[in-house]
């Protein structure tokens, strides 16, 4: 398989954007890529998206994007695994391209849920569990990882508190990025006189849902020259993508408190970037809820079981830290247009690999990792990328 | 790239499933396929679906449906396009065995859609359409096939009953297959009298939706030792597979009655399997109404633009035909549960290559082509197979 490159990306902001359609959205992160690229034609278009079906009365995703983008006749289709729906876009563009089927594809993750009641926007988000078994239930995401959190902080004896910093390093980071939904600083006199949402999580643990579009360029790497950027020469390259899976219910874990698809999917890519985690320089996780924060850096390797919080206490996950994460605002503060978030990801790893990230660059970044969880997680894709 | 090979098939009859869920009739085709094969693990999963969102509250179908087949940590998504979303979910699993990055997938297409009322049906097969341009003006799917229909009746010069033959020798070919929905012969008196639906679409020009699902399972060819059925020794290989795109709306193309994804993707596949339209043994095409079958069938190069009703009427459409099409009832008899119905023509066109039609065999069939359409035209999705 050939190596791959990622030769352009763009993104709206994460807001309300009640005078755009899916289309809009998608088609300005679009145009944002491709000019970045400088290139076209294309030979495929790949939608992550969960939402369009049961939110917005549209399937056919991807040709109607292709079409309204002037692309057809590139093949087209919209690739859907939940919350993680971006992350997997993501991979089989990549796919794509790597095994010489397509020389340049366009990835785009798009998401519209503000327009709906919020309502309504809860239950399509329950779809992400089993019909039968689980939303008969009434449980909804929020709850789930309620639960989780419950028995984390139970198992180990934290408090609640001891998960402020997740939060407040987030919203930091989102202050200068002009596409944050969120870019407003919190304390953690905020944090602890948040109103609770499902117990122990209050609102400042869990992520905002919203409207957005982020899109990506991959090329074969050997077609990508390097760029000038801030002086320097840098090509971005994938260094790794792997996907692993769970049971979709939590109650059928072995232990609810341990992420065995984030386990393995970021082992596998460990293992194909050849790179250990310590030599990873910033981490994009999917902190939907803080909870989730934690438990994805210990699967991952980067803080013992159960210990997870003390990386929040001691700043090492600060843009200045030995770990940085959610480095422009994460889905706490950047905010979560579900489908959407693992693009979004991606285009800001790509940001930090560049030197673009403004005042929240990390310092000599040269090899970053994202990951995109998909349900409570159920699917989990992580890949690696890095600066050469 | 490697060569693929279909090592096992599996499908559940089309019909009024209501005692089972979209899980239940995936992994009743799955067991099938699996068994048929005779061979686990699965590297990846690729779901074949478009109405999950809309029709049955449940996403995540991906991790869904391998959790419930005890499938997990193998990768799985669902892909999206409309009614061609079968086709493009066996492209991608194709593409992923193709590439070398998966060793064995199962590709499998699922739809539940009887279950909903009526209405609800058609506004969620609208959802193909474009949302803001065309289903805000009530346009169904009929209504667009019946533009088209009546369109080329007057460009043409061809009178209505001139397309009875179609819908009857679909008819005719589910009558002995198991998995058909509806399994009884229709006359030229049925289809003379059969009640309007969108003039100039009778009851009997339009194919029936349905619950069902139909699953294949993909090696790398070299892996796949060629089988004995009916005394023969045969492997079936992926010889081409190729999708091009139109646009999305009817009124945004030059010609209505000028399928050009279907010729894109066609011309495209024929070079890939290097063989010419004369040299393909039967063709499950897309039948959602007979007018499709007839663009289709002059696309594709099997007739003169304006004489496709010419291949009905000549009898060259008939299992002893020429160009013997809808094989074991195609759209129009065996079902059209629209997510499923690309895996159901790949698994039918195994069948006859394997020699496994019964009463339905194709003599001498060694190559076959399915070809799947998303929206009215804009996503199609050609695939040739061979048998070796």
């Amino acid at each position: 398989m050939r190596k791959v490159a990622v030769l352009g990306i763009g993104q709206t902001k994460v807001s309300e954007h009640w005078d755009k359609s899916l289309k809009d959205l998608a088609g300005e992160a679009i145009q944002g890529a491709l000019s970045d690229a400088g290139r076209t034609p294309i030979d495929g278009l790949f939608v992550g998206n969960m939402l369009s079906g049961s939110l917005n009365q549209q399937e056919n995703l991807g040709v109607l994007i292709t079409d309204w983008c002037g692309l057809t006749p590139a093949e087209a289709l919209k690739i859907e695994t939940a919350c993680s729906s971006g992350g997997s876009a993501f991979r089989s563009g990549l796919i794509a391209v790597a095994s010489g089927e397509m020389e340049c594809v366009l990835v785009v993750g798009v998401e519209k849920m503000t327009d709906s009641r919020p309502a309504d926007t809860t239950a399509a988000l329950a779809t992400a569990a089993d019909a039968d078994y689980e939303t008969a239930h009434g449980l909804s995401f929020v709850a789930l990882n309620a639960l989780v959190m419950r028995r984390y902080l139970h198992d180990y004896g934290w408090q609640h508190t001891d998960f402020a910093p997740f939060s407040i390093i987030a919203h930091a980071n989102a202050v200068t990025n002009p596409y944050a939904r969120l870019s407003f600083p919190v304390t953690e006199q905020d944090y602890a006189q948040a109103r609770m949402i499902a117990e122990p999580i209050n609102l400042l643990d869990a992520s905002p849902i919203g409207d957005g579009a982020a899109a990506v360029v991959l090329v074969p790497a050997e077609q990508a020259n390097p760029r000038s950027t801030n002086g320097s020469s840098t090509r971005i390259t994938i260094a790794a993508s792997a996907t692993a899976t769970d049971t979709l219910a939590i109650h059928d874990r072995k232990d609810p408190t341990w992420l065995s698809a984030a386990y393995s999917s970021a082992r596998k890519a460990y293992s194909q970037a050849g790179v250990a985690p310590q030599e990873i320089d910033f981490f994009e996780l999917h902190d939907a809820f803080s909870i989730m924060s934690v438990l994805s850096l210990e699967a991952c390797g980067f803080a013992e079981r159960g210990q997870g919080p003390r990386l929040g206490l001691e700043g090492d996950i600060q843009i200045t830290g030995r770990l940085p994460i959610a480095t422009l605002g994460g889905l706490k503060a950047r905010g979560h247009p579900v489908g959407a978030t693992g693009v979004y990801q991606i285009v800001e790893v790509v940001q930090q690999l560049r030197g673009q990230a403004g005042s929240n660059q990390v310092e000599k970044a040269r090899i970053g990792m994202a990951q995109n969880i998909g349900g409570s997680g159920a699917t989990i894709v992580t890949h690696i990328l890095k600066k050469e």
